[in-house]
């Protein structure tokens, strides 16, 4: 970064962080190309739904930006990397090994490595920079804590670990409640303050409000770092004309006794977290409910949010960065 | 096994162990097609040459017996899979990891898993069981011990770990002398044990006698049980016609002081364990040395032992047992 590079901080969950992450270094890459400075990028990123898969730490968020970022992301499925091979995972499970969370081979490498460096000592935050740095991301990839946080569902089974809803069971559970299993004793990392103390801009990515942004501002002074902060707040909707685009966030706004709809997340937000997001961006197609999220207190930006390719995440960073970037 | 099935003993390091062992489960396996009882087979196997690859324990000669043992070892390199991709190792390299020790994906399953069990608080007998029993090995496979023992050799260049050694020096060191690190507090384990005091028969697979059967019998304990036990060993020369048909053998043999013949393996373990070895197999090759044999107080026994196929493994298991199996 040149002295003059704008510090971005992205709060993000799995494949929408990712795609405004991505866009968001497209820009920056495209400016530096026309002479500008560019972004000083940081994600920081959700580890809520981390899990153990035969023995190692899989870190699905991390992972996602970390391809993504890399190049590497299979995008027919929103998880793992392209060019895969899946012979580790037939061996497994000829070895009666559950693999419901399926890994492939390439993707294996990681957790083996990741789940090595932090056997040796090293914070999930230093083995994440280990591994972004080998890849070559072109961003600082943070976990939002180095403790661990499980996020549960309740749901009319019960309470239920994040990736047995979400993977195992396809998230076809209402959702009744949501929790943050050691959030209590978990804290933010130095790195995450101090990005956070020194951004320029805040984006919370299109990820889902209660399981991605939540369980982040659940780690006790998230959020008080985030009011600290001198840069603004800037929330994109993860709901776009009534659906979400991915996951479970619509169902999940309902349940939890919301609306699913855009205003409907500016809504969660403004009773949520008071004052915390200064400006909220609608898609197009909801460009209807811009004077709604103003009432909430939020400046609503309307633009084109569904990144279906590079071009669409690209336009979409370069348009926040227009309206809310500071003067470089 | 039937009630009068031969327990069979096997102390084996890698390949050459590999295809006895599996010489005398085809052989069980004819005998039981004919409608004798067959073999309970149990191989003991060196784990001195275990190291930790990527934060995972590999277990190279217990993998190289269980994969010959389930049919899905790769014939042209003596260890690992047949049919393996190699993905999760371009990434381990790509994220900066040492990649001389080679894994496929297939085979870094197994370390996954075993290394699962372990840190689950699983031995190293009890995860061996497990695996093998999954793969439908036909034996029951144990390690020498639960307890880690690591051998070195010195070199000109000073103490080596064995892989570092074997595999990324490619033995190409004159070893000056072999230690066995950890030995002295480790035990052979219960079920080595009793298969040692109930076994009908006890044969040295064709292995390096000093880092292999040399390991296996360097744990305290081992020699005894196999003094006690009622039955004969018979032990399998590795050398062929003055050359090891396989690794540092031959070489190990006139460095450490001795000959590097089939002769030479015999007045070996004659010196080492005096009263130990009953038989010793040369193979036609070395008939010329059978009395020299003889004159060591050991049986000798001629026959072929290059096991090139799975027909000459068989033929070799065959020919022990006609002549060194009790009557059943």
């Amino acid at each position: 970064m040149t002295a003059a590079s704008l510090p971005v901080v992205v709060l993000a969950g799995g494949v929408g962080g990712a795609k405004l992450a991505h866009g968001l270094a497209l820009a920056s890459a495209a400016e530096r190309a026309a002479g500008a400075p560019g972004l000083d990028l940081t994600v920081i990123v959700n580890t809520g739904d981390d899990l153990e898969v035969h023995g190692l730490l899989v870190s699905p968020d991390l992972d996602t930006v970390m391809y993504t970022l890399a190049g590497l992301a299979n995008p027919d499925t929103g998880w793992g990397v392209t060019d895969e091979t899946w012979s580790a995972s037939a061996m497994l499970e000829r070895y009666g090994a559950p693999v419901w969370f399926r890994l492939g081979d390439r993707d294996l490498a990681t957790h083996v490595e990741r789940t090595r460096r932090l056997r040796a000592g090293e914070s999930l935050t230093e083995a994440t920079a280990a591994l972004t740095a080998a890849l070559g991301v072109p961003a600082r990839l943070l976990p939002m804590s180095d403790e661990p946080v499980r996020t549960e569902v309740e749901t009319a089974d019960g309470w239920l670990e994040f990736q047995d809803y979400f993977v195992r069971r396809g998230h076809r559970d209402e959702v009744l409640a949501v929790r943050h299993r050691g959030a209590d004793s978990a804290r933010p990392t130095a790195a995450v303050l101090n990005a956070l103390s020194g951004a320029g801009l805040i984006v919370f990515a299109p990820s889902n409000p209660f399981v991605s942004i939540g369980t982040i501002l659940a780690v006790p002074g998230m959020l008080d770092a985030l009011m600290a902060s001198p840069a603004r707040v800037v929330a994109v909707s993860p709901i776009v004309a009534g659906a979400a685009l991915r996951g479970p966030a619509d169902s999940m706004l309902q349940s939890l006794g919301g609306e699913a709809t855009a205003a409907g997340v500016a809504a969660h937000y403004a009773r949520r977290y008071p004052g915390l997001v200064d400006a909220f961006v609608l898609d197009t197609a909801d460009a209807g409910a811009a004077a709604e999220v103003g009432s909430l207190g939020m400046e609503p930006m309307v633009t084109g949010t569904v990144m279906r390719d590079e071009r669409d995440r690209q336009a979409l960073g370069a348009a926040i960065l227009e309206r809310y970037g500071p003067a470089r």
